[in-house]
């Protein structure tokens, strides 16, 4: 394997994390915009033009489509960042914009999403159940032991969410919209539910996961949970839970977003090193 | 729900589940070529010509593309099965060739292929899986408990093999070949292996069940296998495992196709039942 | 560790197991009155003479109190094969009999019962529970994923078979008499019932495996079952399930006895050799 | 069932649980010296005076041997609890002292002590098997998911916490002292360990969860273990963890004691709730 110069910029402790590992395997890493995190930087501009390879975070840009840099004082825009990187690096980055690559695109620079990656969503899915799970118990003054469980859709994290939740003694439904999906539910040992007909089983339970990214959890099906019911929205944006109306009625709403940068950002940050280190082998750079 | 004549042709056992659930929901179900698992039949062109509904078995036909009748002394041509038929039948059966359509086609007749269904293709797997762990009891002296499995491929009969196994105390090895599946097996918590480097996760093992179709385990494979181990070969053809080979080396190797209609048949008829049922609200028909 | 000269006499498969395991030790084994299963055999009284270590199998004796040796032709009583062992002779047999260990006293040998250790009962208890499902599998036409499934008693069996039956994705409800097994129960996230009042829970069950070794299963409470249920009576002697009441009421009972003899001799016969060589260390013997 | 006037003196949210949970089934219910939790109180010596049975929590005593009143500014000596109580009311507490029962016993007071039945302590392990869970994912950066870890001892607490870390797809080994627990160990699928021999299995752990109240982890183990290993030590007083040697090599070392009044305070106030109503119906109070 090559040895090369990594300049990880922006992002939280799972960047610290995939610095490490990379390091770990003999690679040379530039810090920068991590300095709450990790006093020992380097400057944007000397290290971005130093790399063979920049490592941006997932997600790489803001809202505002700079650097997504939450632990560092600097504001970088996207053109700063591009402007300042050489010609033929090879440039990774999380969940990127369609304007991000076509600026980069402008430079000569093509931008690989490491995020397209279906392992790395696999791998996040399951980061993101176990963090689920922390969170419930964070949350809650009973046990999942014993707890009535509605996981609502069963794709990556509802899957392997569900799983856990029986494993762990809680009474568990899991909901899907697709004949197939109800079959995997059925196959797998849980208690199944049609997506489109929660009605009937949202009595009763104690806390709702939802990994559904569309209106599935409205004030009506609201109402029918019980008023000390805890949701946890994990699908991302716009979420399935009406947040406003859980409010209305008194009943406690989280929305969980980026669950294993906050409950195990060292596993995250490794699987991205991981994916990354397949993706430059895989194009010859690494 | 409308109440209609079924014609149930050849099979097995699954045929009979399938009949006596048609019939809980008030259809009336004739069944034909299967009167040495069920004496009370009715002649082939008549059930044919009296049915709304006219189901095959799976496979629906046998080798000569006749229709599959193992519990019959009948043989009944493809031509003949289907000139019994009253023009606007609706016809289903498993695993259709392309020169039953044709066939069919010709007749101014529309063949369903109910095995397309993922599905079925799920809930078949799921027996499929249990068959496994069955087979696996019978032909070994040794308890699944602390055997060392490899499951080969971690498609839907894998992953819902490898589960099992594990929660009933083997140490599963589960293999694959591309990352994604690989993440799944991590994210499931099972020891991973690339199927393309099954060379150093071979020795030892006790039990290979192999769900690829297609040669991974060759000679020079199995050598590497201590001379007690046994291989199930749960691929559909041409299978995964170098039978001869296996001979040769005095490997025990079984090649174990469609389990679910000899381990639990009335359980794979249900599942084809509601398949089919399914298809058929689709279609208007129920 | 020292080599001693082992004559196994009698028993099934596992005694077969038991040699192999203490051959691979290095030791001497003689083998005698098992001239059905393994051709090549010394004469009872030359085997027994030799002997530094006599074991007899589980049960060591059959009803009339002699070797139980089911592949033999010889009947063996207990004086003679007393008579046939030197002083000083280490002799341990499975389930003696207080008779048995009076008359090796006169002789002034000391009888060890192996299978009072609790290590091997439960080594048995999850071969046993892997045995059940073997047999549950065997003897029905579904699957167990999606059956309903009841467990009497949460001993050392039916605690091991309910985690294993939940884990194959059945719906489990197990039952004890006790609050402490009912919160194990509990504990493990399965559906509690309690023994004395089954009624309730009795209704829907296809498959009833007991393990209580009182009379729990009388006619009023298996005509509760639906007809096609399967009850599979693991209890020791006198069971718990009134075959009588079972057949009149036309549900099939099966009375399953020394499951892991039959179903996993190997792992039977390991077992019992790594629990008679804890207790030769222990006694100074090895 | 009766409907008493019960008094809950002092403890946590535990007392709050089991407040509501008495009141549910309509008994009335005082609550003094928790003023912390819940303003709404009655004066300690109108309730306990008033009261038909005396709730004290688990513990019921502190350090100097009053009542255990964590959420109160009151002191209150053991003497005065006593003194206020009417001849004939039930007396409960947690893990009672013999200097507590004497002195009820010269008071004509029987104290019963609800923590010695074995079901509360069953479910009591079950809760800290789970906040055992919570306190890892908590105190960690890395996932459960694929996470060495190292459970000691196979008591209540060990065996419901190594299934539990398993079904989270934790490498799992179980140690144990006896040889009847190393064999649940492999009954469960477990690696078993040899608590006598930890040695070889130390290295390379990345969690150590001790549950055993004996110094197994000294300084020579501690070393063995990789420089970011966390150890939780479960076991009641003395513990065994070795927190000072932990200190001085730099590992970080948690001692969690009373988890389930931490992580699951509603559902440890119930089962403490419930066992103390099974207590009462078997003397007839209620």
């Amino acid at each position: 394997m090559k040895k090369l110069i990594f300049a990880l910029a922006g992002g939280d402790r799972r960047q610290l994390a995939a610095a490490e590992a990379l390091r770990e395997d003999g690679h040379v890493v530039l810090l920068c915009c991590l300095e709450k995190l990790e006093p020992e930087q380097t400057g944007l501009k000397k290290a971005l033009g130093a790399a063979d390879c920049v490592l941006l975070p997932l997600p790489a840009l803001d809202r505002e489509g700079g650097l997504n840099a939450p632990f560092s004082a600097q504001k970088v825009s996207a053109g700063e960042l591009l402007d300042a990187l050489r010609p033929g690096t090879a440039l990774l980055g999380g969940r990127l914009t369609p304007r991000f690559r076509a600026m980069a695109a402008a430079r000569w620079l093509t931008a690989v999403d490491y995020y397209e990656r279906e392992e790395l969503q696999i791998t996040n899915a399951a980061l993101t159940a176990e963090g689920a799970l922390h969170l419930a118990m964070e949350e809650t003054e009973t046990s999942l032991l014993g707890a009535r469980c509605l996981v609502i859709g069963y794709g990556r994290i509802g899957r392997l969410l569900a799983g856990r939740l029986r494993a762990l003694g809680a009474e568990v439904t899991a909901s899907a919209r697709r004949p197939e999906d109800l079959a995997w539910i059925r196959a797998e040992g849980l208690r199944p539910a049609e997506t489109g007909r929660l009605e009937n089983c949202l009595p009763g339970q104690e806390l709702v996961f939802n990994t559904v990214p569309a209106p599935v959890l409205g004030e009506e099906r609201l109402r029918l949970l019980p008023p000390d019911a805890l949701c946890i929205d994990l699908a991302s944006a716009p979420g399935g839970v009406d947040a406003e109306a859980a409010r209305r009625l008194g009943l406690r709403s989280i929305r969980a977003l980026g669950l294993p940068g906050e409950t195990a950002p060292k596993s995250a940050g490794l699987a991205v090193k991981e994916t990354v280190c397949r993706i430059l082998t895989e194009q010859g750079v690494l």
